[in-house]
């Protein structure tokens, strides 16, 4: 075991502080933003950096960075009020990474990396006809964050779209039987073996303390 | 495939439609937050909606709901500045678990579900000693989220402990390796295979379009 503390942290190289920092928190979920802009003109980036905010209303957050290539999905979201994300399978998963390259402006990362438009009459953007496990939402609210120049875009879900055998009786959705990938630090993809789905703990009946 | 819209989400019962919605975006980290208050009574929770900020400065945001089991770890979080997460194993899934459950006021769920306490120089909250991989946090600040009564909380990264073999030379935390776990729904936990780490994406050298 060893111990890196902040100033050590501070001191690597920017690049290796990135890969470290970005891979901190183990896993996360591997999604597609799918936006639109007004001309119609589509975009597409790989998204690691999202939550979970609630239940009712159903809330997710994205962060975005200031200047970097998701920018233009961030504007599209703005200015239409739409965007889906999708999740990456591992069939898709070099096509998935591949949005996240630079492409000159107006070129949309649909096209260029192959992966298919599909349209719902409940969204204004695109999604991905690849992925299996779709969501689809409207813009709510960005928060800066001004700590470090981020913002906290919220969205709320307008559409799930899934197969239905993926769903169970109880409400959850089987994000691995779908084939969901989820990633780690900048460029990692993981399948994954569900251990277990847990009982709701209660402070009775628990004997396997100590 | 099916689609369910905004309308049939808000129809389904709030059981269902909590575990549906926790598990749209896939997977999630699966982390134990720790804190203390400044009495040193120790509260431990389980967390997933966490999520990487921006490696310089380094920062997390975790996301708090008000009237829940972990409303003590933010008490202790606002009155102390400090938190620790810890990254969840097999070996003590279960314990990680049991930590959501209602122990009452001043019971700490280290002791209840006996799981042990370790501190370092640099952080004032207990880590949890079973964890491969931790971090040590500062309180930075609090955002409310006005649209469902939540608040992001963010914290700086003050110290990192890991395994030396986990740290790859390109700065990579490998988690994988660790045997941390990955969260999905409110009761799911997930075991993870690295397909690949990709390369950074470039517009040139990308012949599998189409």
């Amino acid at each position: 075991m060893i111990s890196v503390n902040s100033s050590s942290i501070a001191a690597l190289d920017e690049r290796k502080r990135t890969q470290l920092v970005n891979s901190l928190l183990g896993f996360k979920p591997a999604l597609l933003l799918g936006t639109r802009n007004q001309s119609g003109n589509t975009n597409l980036a790989m998204m690691t950096s999202i939550t979970h905010l609630g239940a009712s209303p159903p809330l997710i957050g994205i962060v975005f960075r200031p200047h970097t290539v998701p920018r233009h999905s961030l504007e599209n979201i703005l200015s239409t009020g739409s965007f889906t994300l999708n999740h990456v399978t591992s069939a898709m998963m070099k096509q998935a990474h591949q949005t996240s390259a630079r492409y000159p402006e107006g070129e949309s990362e649909f096209s260029a990396t192959g992966l298919a438009e599909t349209y719902s009459e409940f969204v204004h953007a695109p999604y991905v006809a690849e992925s299996l496990i779709s969501l689809g939402l409207s813009f709510r609210q960005q928060i800066p964050i001004v700590l470090n120049n981020t913002s906290l875009v919220i969205g709320e879900i307008e559409e799930i779209r899934f197969p239905k055998e993926a769903w169970h009786e109880d409400g959850y959705l089987d994000a691995e039987q779908s084939g969901s990938l989820c990633a780690s630090g900048l460029d990692g993809y993981h399948t994954t073996e569900r251990l277990a789905r847990l009982p709701y703990a209660k402070t009775e009946g628990w004997p396997e303390k100590g």
